[in-house]
């Protein structure tokens, strides 16, 4: 057995680093992000990058918010990757940080695109996602044996009330879908699903602030109302969230005494 | 802004922790797991575990072999439940490490279901997912915009020649599926998938060994048994393959120099 990595090669000059930071608990982080972090001169970073992870930057480092939000400030996408461009040039150590995964939503693979058109040199970072790890941390397992053998992941941004264009799985992961899920629930039906199926709505994912809700399909969003769940969330639709009563046997449904730790815990 | 965490609160006695291990590269290990590797005395992992991720391990804890293999020697579902429940029992901090995630697929839901039946203490600690990270390793990311803008994940396993189970979305991802190419490739086009629709199959994705082949999906079978792939290996189809030839300038498509590192490099 080999002695664990020391992953001491850092960022490289002139290189831009497109980071994932997982869905924003810092045990989340992978080592490669850390070590990213340790040693690059400049972060950009999204809104929804926690302060337990930026906490892993070089405390001498330029920290860059492009958060893109629904309502608040954001930054352009071009605007962005001019700026990643220009600072790779300038000699920087660049790191590229996204919530979740870079390249699963986000526009991580758009940027990408575009630092390879500028032939700056450029390195991908996997991260955890927050389609798998918020419903892992709520207690809901994507599949399950003899209950869900498929999962599809889609945004809510992209469904609109036209045709449906939700993949029929076992298992249904909508990001950013929390102001959409009315229309989210009857594309869902008019499919074929039955309304009755156990769902879920995860506020602020593995954060302190965490909020899970239940509810039939048919419900959710009335739920959501009720409970005034707004953005960052994750939807979860299939028979699966029903395991959640055993697997999240800590948590009340409302506070999350478990999200102080990214994972579940049980007593 | 805070200090980073130190994660120093390890692995507790009595406890079993669900750990993802990730797709192999120790890079992508997270920081949580690293922890409880540091501190759990005995650790019950997966064949496709490497030995890089391994080296995290306490030096003094005992590291049980239950990798499950396709053909090689595996021990029973109901075995390894069984070893974990006698070892939390015996008061030992205990990880259980999954390639991956713990929850997508693998059967580790069933794990935690069957510890919560033995009134076991568990913690789940989410991974980063083959799933998502060995396209995005070979420079295949699986949503990009107007191009992709759902993806399923599947399992060959679940794959047979009946009835269409597939998902349709515009990226489908399919996990332990090379021996049943043809039979995906098939219900694939039965659903109406372009057979030129661009695939690629990944084998021992982030891993040194790491090779990625590119085909349509009509020659994916074909192009699969020429190479002579074998598991573990990630199928992926759909337009965003495509854009491997800008995301991975530096692969060649067989010998993979980047799979060195976790992530996609350019020069």
């Amino acid at each position: 057995m080999s002695s664990p990595a020391a992953f001491a090669d850092g960022p490289r000059a002139g290189t831009v680093y497109l980071v994932g930071a997982g869905p924003g608990d810092p045990g989340l982080l992978t080592l490669r992000a850390a070590s990213l972090l340790a040693g690059a001169t400049e972060v950009y970073h999204d809104y929804l990058v926690s302060d337990g992870v930026l906490a892993y930057c070089n405390p001498q480092a330029r920290l860059i918010d492009v958060g893109k939000t629904g309502h608040g400030p954001q930054t352009a996408q071009d605007v962005i990757s001019g700026q990643l461009v220009a600072s790779a040039r300038a000699g920087h150590r660049v790191v590229r940080l996204k919530g979740g995964d870079p390249l699963l939503f986000g526009r991580g693979a758009e940027e990408a695109l575009e630092l390879d058109a500028a032939g700056i040199p450029f390195e991908i970072v996997p991260g955890v996602s927050s389609a798998l790890a918020v419903p892992a941390c709520a207690g809901i397992p994507l599949t399950a044996r003899g209950q869900a053998t498929s999962v599809a992941i889609v945004t809510g941004h992209s469904i609109s009330g036209g045709p449906a264009s939700i993949p029929a799985a076992d298992t249904i992961v909508v990001l950013m879908g929390v102001a959409n899920a009315a229309v989210i629930r009857d594309q869902l039906v008019a499919t074929g699903i039955d309304p009755c199926t156990p769902s879920a709505v995860i506020e602020w994912g593995t954060w302190a602030r965490q909020r899970v809700i239940t509810a039939t399909l048919d419900d959710l969003p009335g739920a959501i109302a009720r409970a005034g769940v707004g953005a960052p969330a994750v939807l979860v639709i299939g028979d699966v969230v029903r395991l959640r009563s055993r697997l999240a046997r800590n948590t009340d449904g409302t506070a999350e005494a478990d999200a102080q730790r990214c994972s579940v815990q049980t007593v």
